[in-house]
């Protein structure tokens, strides 16, 4: 098999599950290339080392510049804070390497737009880690969609609702907190969290082209870890919108991190003519699914434990009833990227892919602010 | 419309779950006849007289042998406690009267065979109150069964789950807490519990062939209502048995007072070679099926909501998705009732159909006393 | 007891979920009055004949107008379309009855404004139909909020799903189809489904300040009964809103006819700094309910079964465990009503809580035409 | 760190399972040793090379007894079918290795304690894959017993269902179908699936002291893979027992792969005088728990999403809400394991503690022929 060397920048949470993936894939799904844990990057050497040495990596740095320069290294893996994605990307691609990044691409369209440009005039393979397109039952969801078995859509709703910053107590900024502080991360739950649901979203019911949104920071100030200083909250810890797709559906969009019990309860549900589909991510192999068709009395909506061999990317797992996890969601996009590798076929979200979601998140805190329906570039 | 009269004696729980349904019925069903609340007999006068007042009734007695000779009276319902049965239902069909009797029938077999041989002889209409089979989701079970849509039936397993007597501060006999006294009661959770799984079990899946059986008493001793003195409890708190069906499925039956979180929670399932079927009483209108016809991948247990039109019973009552409850199971029952003497058709179950259900529970209690298998009588 | 004299507008089907609960209250509830179904009025004498013989009426009346005015009754329920609701109201008011109205009071807030005015002028005792506040696991949370076990709140969602008038061969207008004939409902949806949510919503929540919405018809045109002909549908088939309430939570709301699969699936959730609430009308005796000062690990949703005597309205039924239904609410209100008169206490809603609601689907509607966030007037 | 060389012996489902975790356990858990993935051994050399190039593996071998005896290992899985378990166990441990055993141990009690003796007398460490015991919410659901959270015990049940072997048209025998072959497996669902249940029940409610069972084969012969005959089949297909534990408490036990519907559905629950817990393996990261102490009105069965990092396991993993799945099970058990080897304890459970595992199964499987209730042995 031949070998593909991965450079990953970022030893944080998506670090872990990039890392993950990268090890994992080949050992139980045929693909054309193996990956190889080349080297690992990370600011600091020391966290780059032990890191190192708990994933197999075989090399270290601590500038990201010399591994997107390196000629050992055919792939770059951004996983990295916001606020580094584009500034990478863009080089990555400059020096002729596939670059992945982890969602949202940039912290602005202007950023988003640039890495697109970037990839596109380098003709390097890239792909986002919008990786709940890869949750089994989702594909199967996307499956379904596809085959125009639910008809015409009417409705599409979807929240994303975690209850972790709650506590006026918890800091911004710096390692691990860098999401809640707005210069890094962009946005707040808009990009963090919304951005997931309006990826699935037009990935299974097409464009969005407009919205109407409201957002919500809860906690006014927080002390911020690099200044220590009480510092006002910039980033949007709330986020909800109407939308109208293009294909005459509505929808009702929300993610929080106030809502108490949740932890990062990911749910989406579309209602068409001849059947509609329900999701969560707190119980991730079920696919709730309602078919019109049926016999009247017998109609219901069936729980499909999505585990069997003929379910999206199952087979290469266990026996039918054994779960999988969070985790393997990124395996599956490694695996789905080496195939398209393979075969030539680009793999998905591409960098242009993802930019539409970015225009969507734009327009949403753009609304907030304005109080206006926006209308979403493309 | 004809108008039936009716003579309830028992103004306890079951006094008013009956005293409900004979009052209701005729709003919600076009029955043949309209039954009249005639009269309650109650030991007490002043309770008769205060149920009276509160639900209707004509008039009162305090001698239940008057009211089964009483000329005004066609149709005697037996809601006192289990000690009474035989010898109310014997006088009742010797003096001509339609009969109806709460579950179980007797406390013993002889007692059962009594009142099977007395509502023959006299040739009177008669009926005993497993409710559950009315509840929409149950008959919809039945009506499934009977098309054969489950195939050959491979399991049955069923429990009835409650927690209420687990304080040994609890006192036995009395009002309310007669079904602690194994005199009044004939047994414990095998009579008031199981008998309704296996009323349930045998209508749905044929003849119970053999037992092994296991029960306990797990507070020995309460204090006694009657006597005001600790005396020893001799009713069974829990009791499970294990069974084999005429048609070669295996069962698992429970049934205990001792399962701390669980109210009424009666459960069934039954596993076909083409199909599957679960209910539960804590969400009674949701019938769980499961298809093995449906396409592979789709396949899943469905959740109905037995709340459409084309439900069993539910014409008659409010639009999809509107429940009902508990109580209505009784209505639903009396409607059966009322239509089957109209129609000439026997109503079920009659004391004969009943009587099976006391020979299953005779033998779960022989067999655990025994510890060996028991051949059920028939 | 003393006798209260009903006379009820309208045989569909809330004139039978009203006889249903002023039939029944007396058996249940230990009411200062006792309902007497005087009158039931209905355009048509054998409709009205028909249903007295049902449910019991002493008598039938054709024209509003002489019920109003006859001195045989003490209280006016309207039960009849939307289009007849000022009307009826005022009239009765004027003639000094006790008023009950079905919900939403009128068809516009002029319309409203006046019903309350009239009411008000006349001092008599009124109440609206929102029977949903009534379910028990709803009271259950009420107390909750009201007890300030959840903190500060920072979310609330409601839907209303339902999936009845997504085939285009469904007619609009007259007899059990004037909800989607827009000059007798007045709206859709909107009116017809959000009104709920609302109601429930402010009187957990507190008042809505402002909203921005959607509407749609997604069915342009349908036959229409009483014409003859196919004429453009005017209501709004589905509705949805950000609202933000006084109280400084943020809201979604959102009603429709096309979510195929859901019956009448009416949720609310309620978020709030220590503890959390989640509610459905599919299964009405479960509140989940989650707890943030319970152990850390130990922290889950409660699927409380509200069916304990010590539950709200639970004590007058059957045992725990045993499940009441949708009518059972109605029963609650009249209870309440009931016995508000015995105390002096107005029972909830009156118009003017009701009128509140009015102003809130009238803003949304406003909004959805002009694209724009609206003030709700109070 | 230092290192631990294994060699897997089977590389069929359990040897894939077993790999996985030798090979991801230093990702996530800080153990005193790194295993390292030597040698896997089948008896085809070709199936052996694929397998080693997937897994990674330094080298490949065909003689189970080679591997026992080469300087290169430390410690031999046995990942191979039922009727090799003792052979290879007894070898190995004369070879002074240490040995993990996939369950059940032998298939009687006689090699059972052959092979208890055999390490026992090398005094190697040992251990048997139940991994059940390692999912997070069953760990949870044990730290809650040991607590004595749920006081006196009354009544645990367990089920484990499946459905894959309804067809007549499945074949017994070799590659993946030694499970129906009663020579290779020693029995079918009583020491496939209920040896799970038992091992996971005495582990949290103590020893089960007698049993009475019943045993079904439904289908009486299929065709054999190996002789290309159809033979009679050996097997039991379904299994209930009742069961009193040394505690007092009463047991319900079922397992059968003729339960339409499921697929690996393992269910257990255990009441207690103060509590209750539910779990199963298709919501694997669910534990349901009722607590008798909270607020009356405010009881409900908690369903606690078991994924927070003060939960048993999760801290290693990934942020609250987010899921692992079956393979964890097998990477927690090789990292208690790896931990007992540095502090010198000893890993559960060992082949003496799962000996006692197969003295019920044998019980039960004596119980079903002789229709008794049998003493279980210790």
């Amino acid at each position: 098999m031949k070998k593909l060397n991965i450079g990953v920048i970022g030893c944080g949470f998506m670090g872990r599950t990039h890392s993950n993936a990268f090890g994992k894939v080949a050992n139980f799904f045929d693909v054309p290339f193996r990956p190889v844990l080349k080297t690992i990057c990370a600011r600091s050497g020391d966290r780059a080392r032990s890191f190192a040495e708990r994933w197999g990596y075989e090399s270290t740095e601590t500038d990201w510049r010399k591994l997107v320069e390196s000629p050992d290294i055919d792939l770059i893996d951004i996983a990295s804070p916001n606020d580094t994605h584009a500034e990478i990307a863009i080089a990555a691609a400059k020096a002729g390497k596939m670059v992945m990044c982890e969602k949202p691409l940039g912290r602005t369209p202007a950023e988003s737009e640039a890495m697109v440009k970037a990839v596109e005039d380098a003709g390097v393979a890239n792909m986002v880690w919008y990786n709940y397109r890869r949750v089994p039952a989702v594909m199967l969801a996307k499956q379904l969609i596809d085959e125009g078995r639910l008809g015409r859509i009417f409705h599409y709703r979807t929240v994303f609702l975690q209850d972790w910053t709650i506590s006026s107590d918890l800091p911004q900024g710096g390692e691990g907190l860098w999401r809640l502080d707005a210069s890094v991360a962009g946005s707040g739950v808009t990009g963090d969290l919304l951005a997931h649901n309006i990826d699935t979203a037009m990935w299974l019911n097409g464009q969005i082209e407009e919205v109407t949104a409201m957002t919500e920071t809860f906690i006014k100030s927080r002390k911020h870890n690099l200044t220590g200083k009480e510092e006002p909250v910039r980033i949007d810890d709330a986020s909800a919108f109407l939308a109208r797709f293009q294909n005459g559906s509505l929808a009702t969009f929300e993610a929080t991190r106030y809502a108490r019990g949740h932890k990062a309860l990911y749910t989406l549900e579309i209602n068409g003519e001849n059947g509609s589909i329900i999701w969560d991510l707190h119980d991730l192999h079920r696919l709730q699914y309602f078919e019109y068709r049926d016999e009247g009395r017998l109609r219901g909506w069936r729980s499909i434990h999505v585990t069997d061999g003929d379910h999206p990317y199952m087979k290469q797992w266990w026996v039918p009833g054994l779960q999988i996890g969070y985790e393997h969601t990124f395996i599956h996009q490694v695996a789905d990227f080496l195939s398209g590798l393979g075969s030539g076929a680009a793999a998905a979200p591409t960098f242009r892919e993802a930019l539409q979601t970015d225009y969507v998140t734009d327009a949403v805190l753009r609304s907030a602010v304005n109080k206006t329906w926006v209308k979403v570039a493309s």
